[in-house]
This record gives C-alpha cells, sequence and structure tokens, in this order.
C-alpha cells in the first residue's frame, strides 16, 4: 500500500464504497448482493429470476458494457452511474469482465479469480435447494499450500492438500488420496477456491456420504507447449506420478498403494486424467474424468476423431483387463455443454465393449457449478 | 468458464498473449517481467533503474494511465497498444491501478490482491541482494486455511495457520504461536499472500535464526464499525482473546501458555496489536508493532494526541509492572513512512519511562517491504 494511498485511507473507503455502487438510503435497493462481492452490501446484485444488476460509477467512460456470456449495454445516468440488468441466469459459477470503452477488464467490486488465463471477476449465482458447498457446521478440515521441487520444470511449485477434520488428532490414522486437476486457463487455485473442495468434501465426509481420504490439488501446466498436446500430456504424466505421488506419500498419512489413489479432472484436467489415469494402473485404480473434451466438442490432442483404444492401447479391445485394475472410472459431463453428446457416445462404446464406466450428466454448461457437483459425487462414489 | 469462452480456448491464450502486452520477436524486448505478471513473460516489465514499463492494448480508450504511487499518462502507438515508462521505482510492493477513461480498475495482466478495500493489481519491485521471502531449497512448512465459528461475528470466518516444516512429523512437539494482523483495507489474505509469511518463516528457521513456531493469520474486521475505532479494537480484543486464540489451542499443539503467545500487526493491525496485546498481558507476553498510525502521522483511536498511560493504563507509569510481564516489545516503522517520526518519538517516551522497547525501522513507506522485514525481525527475536 503506497503512502498516498494509506494516508487517505478513510476517503479510500468512501471512494470503495462509491465505486462498487452501493446505493444510498434515498436509492431503491434491488435484489441480494453476490455472495462473490468485495462489498458485502455492494453490486452486482441478484434479482428471484437470478437476472443479475450491475452498477458501476465511471462519470468519464465513454462507453461500459458487461460480457457475462454475452456482451450487455450499460446506460449511463445523470450521476455518473452506469447500469444493467441482465437475462435471467443458470445457477452457477461465471466468469465476467467489465468492457470500459472496449477495454475488457476485471471488475473491482468483485472477487478475483484466476481463469479463462487471466485474473477474471465471476459471480456465483444461487442454485435453490443446494448447499453441498456451503460452510456448515460440521467438523472442518484444512486446506494448506506446500511448496515441492519438481525436476519436470526444474523449479519449486505450489500445490494445496485437503485433509479431512481429525487428520491432525488421530496420527496413528492412514488416509486415500483423490489428485484433482483444474482446466484450461487455471491453475492450482480452481479447485482450492472456485471448486470449493474443502468444503464439499467436510460436507460429505460429516453426512457419511464420503471416506474420509486427502485431496490433492496440483498445478497441472506442467509444460510451456499447452495442455492439450501429446507432450504436455506426457509431461504432466510424469510430474503427478513421479514428483506429486511421492512427495505427497512422503509427506502426508497416506495409503500408498494403487487401490487407495484415485485421479480426476475437469476439462483439460479431465484428459489428464483420462491419459495419466487409464495410462497409469499402477499408480492409480480410479480415475474421474469431468467436462473433458477429449471426446469431442472441443479439440482433441489427436485433433482426430477420438479413437480410445488408439489413445489407451486395449482400453476397449481388452476391456476385461482394464476392468480388473480399475476400481472405478467415472465420466461426467454438463448437460448443456457442447461436449455432452460426444461424452455420451463415448460412453455407449466403452459400455458396448465391456468397459466398466459410471456416467453421470448434471444441469449447466461448462462451468464449475457441473464441476462442484462432479467432485461431490466422484468423492462419494471413490474407495468403496 | 461459460461455453462461449471455453469453445475458444485457443483464441483465448492467443488473447491474454495480446492483451498482457508481450512483444512479439519483432518488437524490442526491455527489462524483466514482474514476478507479479499473470503472463511470464508479459508486461510491466521492471527496468535495471527500476523504472516499470506498462503496456496495454487498447485501440478504443480515449485515455488511459497507470497509478502507481502517481498518475502516469500512457501514449497509444498505432498499433493500438498503450505504454508508458514510470519514474524509479524504490523497492517492495506496491499496489497499482489502471484507469481507463477515468475508471480504476485492475490490470489483467497482473496478479490481483486484496488490499485497499478492494482486488487490486500490485507489482513486486525486486530488491538488490534479498531473498529472505524467496522460496528456497530449504524444508517447508504448510500455510493452512480453517474454519472457525465467531460468537462476537456469529458466523463462521476463515483464518490461516502457518505450521513449520517437521509438524506433522514429530506429533509429540509443542510450539509457540504468533498472532499476525493485517492493516486497514485488506484481510487475512495479507500476510498470507503479499506477505509471504510462511517462506520467511521457513528460512527463517532453516537458518537457524527463529524458533520453530506457529503463525496465525486471522481477518482483523471483526466489527462494521471501522478498524480503528475504541468499540472496533474491543471487538477484535473479543475475538482474538476468546474465540481465535481458544480455537487454535484446541486444534493445534501449541505452547498454551502466556509466555509462548505473541501479538503483532501492521498499520491497522499494529493499533490492534497495541491495544489487545498490551491490554490482555495474561494471554500475550509478546507485542509488536509494525508501522501502526496510533501514535500519529494518521488518524488514531481517540482522534487526538497520542497518550500511551490513558489508552494502556499504567503503561508509563507503572512501567516496571509492564516489564515484568512483557517478554518482547518491539516497534517498527518505514523510514519514509509519515508515522517514522511520531513512532520514533513515543518509543523514547517509552524509553524514559522505563518501559522496555526493541525498535526497529527499515528504509521504505507505508508498505509490505517494511512489513516483511518487520516480521522477519520480529520472529528473529520472539520466544527467546
Amino acid at each position: 500500500m503506497t503512502h498516498k494511498n494509506i494516508s487517505a485511507l478513510m476517503a479510500l473507503f468512501a471512494f470503495a464504497f462509491l465505486f462498487s455502487g452501493v446505493a444510498s438510503a434515498q436509492q431503491t435497493v434491488v435484489g441480494k448482493p453476490a455472495v462473490t462481492n468485495i462489498n458485502p452490501d455492494g453490486f452486482p446484485r441478484i434479482l428471484d429470476n437470478l437476472s443479475v444488476v450491475f452498477k458501476i460509477k465511471a462519470p468519464d467512460a465513454k462507453k461500459m458494457q458487461i460480457d457475462l456470456g454475452k456482451l450487455y449495454d450499460m446506460t449511463k445516468d445523470d450521476q455518473g452511474f452506469w447500469t444493467v440488468t441482465t437475462a435471467p441466469q443458470v445457477p452457477g459459477f461465471h466468469y465476467y469482465s467489465l468492457v470500459i470503452d472496449g477495454v475488457k477488464v476485471v471488475d473491482p467490486a468483485s472477487e478475483t479469480f484466476y481463469g479463462t488465463g487471466r485474473m477474471s471477476s465471476a459471480i456465483d449465482i444461487p442454485e435453490k435447494g443446494v448447499d453441498f458447498y456451503d460452510v456448515k457446521d460440521v467438523p472442518h478440515g484444512a486446506l494448506s499450500s506446500k511448496y515441492y521441487f519438481s525436476k519436470v520444470t526444474n523449479s519449486w511449485r505450489r500445490l494445496f492438500v485437503y485433509t479431512p477434520a481429525g487428520y491432525d488428532v488421530n496420527t496413528k490414522l492412514k488416509y486415500p488420496v483423490v489428485y484433482i486437476q483444474h482446466g484450461g486457463g487455471e491453475d492450482e487455485r480452481g479447485w482450492a477456491v472456485q471448486g470449493k473442495t474443502d468444503i464439499i468434501l467436510d460436507n460429505l465426509i460429516a453426512e457419511g456420504k464420503a471416506k474420509p481420504m486427502i485431496v490433492v490439488i496440483s498445478n497441472g501446466n506442467v509444460s510451456a507447449s499447452g495442455g492439450y498436446t501429446s507432450s504436455a500430456m506426457a509431461a504432466f504424466k510424469e510430474e503427478i506420478t513421479n514428483n506429486v505421488v511421492p512427495f505427497i506419500d512422503k509427506n502426508f498419512r497416506t495409503l500408498a498403494d494403487v487401490k487407495n489413489r484415485a485421479l480426476c479432472g475437469l476439462s483439460m484436467g479431465g484428459g489428464q486424467a483420462f491419459y495419466a489415469g487409464l495410462g497409469s494402473l499402477d499408480c492409480f485404480a480410479s480415475v474421474g474424468v469431468f467436462s473433458s473434451g477429449i471426446f469431442g466438442g472441443i479439440a482433441n490432442p489427436t485433433g482426430k476423431v477420438f479413437d480410445a483404444d488408439k489413445e489407451i492401447p486395449g482400453l476397449l479391445t481388452k476391456a476385461q483387463q482394464f476392468n480388473q485394475k480399475l476400481k472405478l472410472f467415472y465420466v461426467s459431463v454438463g448437460e448443456q455443454d457442447p461436449r455432452f453428446e460426444f461424452t455420451q457416445k463415448e460412453v455407449k462404446k466403452f459400455q458396448n465393449s465391456g468397459l466398466k464406466v459410471q456416467f453421470a450428466s448434471f444441469p449447466g454448461d461448462h462451468e464449475w457449478q457441473v464441476w462442484r457437483k462432479s467432485l461431490h459425487d466422484f468423492a462419494s462414489r471413490v474407495f468403496k
């Protein structure tokens, strides 16, 4: 904080207040503030029909827009406040931007999240009756950040580790481990922040719906070449099996055998789980592929029609060998995701070849609400 | 991530690449990218003289500025890129903003940090020869987030806990605890992210310069009325002594006696450490006040000339009683901070009254570089 900023601290709070567009007592206050707002009483606000009202002070801007799935033009009042009410949104976690005179930026009135390859604003639209990712009065585990040295990237890297409630108390107990990967344009913050992994697991374990387990959230951006190429997939596989897993087994009380180890991920991370999971069945006995584009609906690593048996030799032709090793092979996807029909089609092929696969779909597009549900579902099925 | 965004994933990376203003092979690449950049090869870039070069694509903006301590006007080239080179910066961590046609926003090319009451961009200007907050090849502890229920705010609150390397291995060992507070317009993310608490402690402990200790980073924004008022200070005191300390003693292997418990903080948090620390010597035997404005140089809680003996009854007139209870009373401040002379003056008064106080100052204004050094210094003196 610079001297100029802090010495005007009170003015600054007043500024933040104005900037976030908080309505004064004279103004009509609409809807409810989003939980993702910096100011708990500020804008954006969500109406009963799930439309979002944005309000931002920018007297000198010529054009203000909100990019929330589509572009919304804002209109300016004589006080210099720009406002817009969007169409009703589907529940879930949506990245969005302010567009000021054509420049796409982050909204300082909202929390920011690393996603879409940059720091991004987001809004969490509540889903009626859904509270599995709310902090509740249950025993809470911990989410820890740790540094480990990667021989693949030749650098120190950060990962997050969820340990369940009681981990520090029952120091003889050992736990199974889920390794979970983020999507493209995200990093290890994805599952830690947007994904609410710790809260989901706290609630699931408290309800007795999941075994107490460790969840490891690492950074899947291992190679500079990009996540979907063959070389990037190979680099990830080496990183997860040769660096991350041994580090976790050394530093946490894990059940360090293959049947107590799972690999899953979303989107790009779903592709990584498919290749590094099914490709390392001596390391992982459970694999979860959430909303991956590898089956189609978006570029896949080979750039061609997906041929499962070519990508993982024998997956279809020697399905029984995979069934013997796999404790759980799980695939999920959002029902409004362009990957939906491709995923369904591929799952049918798996089933027709005799490969055991558990499939789930959830209402929603390619976004965190589907992935939170996928984790919730996967964690309740794994290690049983 | 919305469907529109993800289905154009490759385009998006290209966009991020353009947006962050990465110079093409044809362009002259100047200086070194800031470590706070999203794109490891992008802008802003730092020159040898510590000037910063910003470069942002915004073809349709009418006016672009950078607010980095002072406002810098940017100039546009015929490709729509705006650039500016700032004056040489002092080393340290500086919050900054983009100002697009008068609207102050976050730079999506940089990491964002909760500070100045909103999500803010920042740049970390390296200091020659200073590496005490770099990740090194030493044993690493963990930084964990935990939820606890506060009876003061009647809500679940998050805090971070640093546990030193070996905490999970030597399960009989107990540790002393430092409670450390952020400044105004910040929250528990301050010391966890900007402050690099875990890295500083890892390095200090590895060098044998600090005892292995637990550090607890909680959210000091306890009351809605604002951090510097008497009622806010009282609410903080209740929160830290009645909620946070018992929660930590219950859930971590602490040396749960007064002499192994310290309270410190920066700016507003320094004021909180002063009031709740010196005001609860049955709870904390060591107190650290970093860059606080309570002594003057910025509004203090009483709004008047600071009277230490009135704020903490007997502090000057019965100094020996305080000396008997205090293992360490530490005050630090930046040498370019407007609080500097007021702090020095007050420390002289403490000393003249016979109160034992350890004082340190560091080059720098009211900012994180001074606070990182304050933590480094305080942690190396406490519990000895």
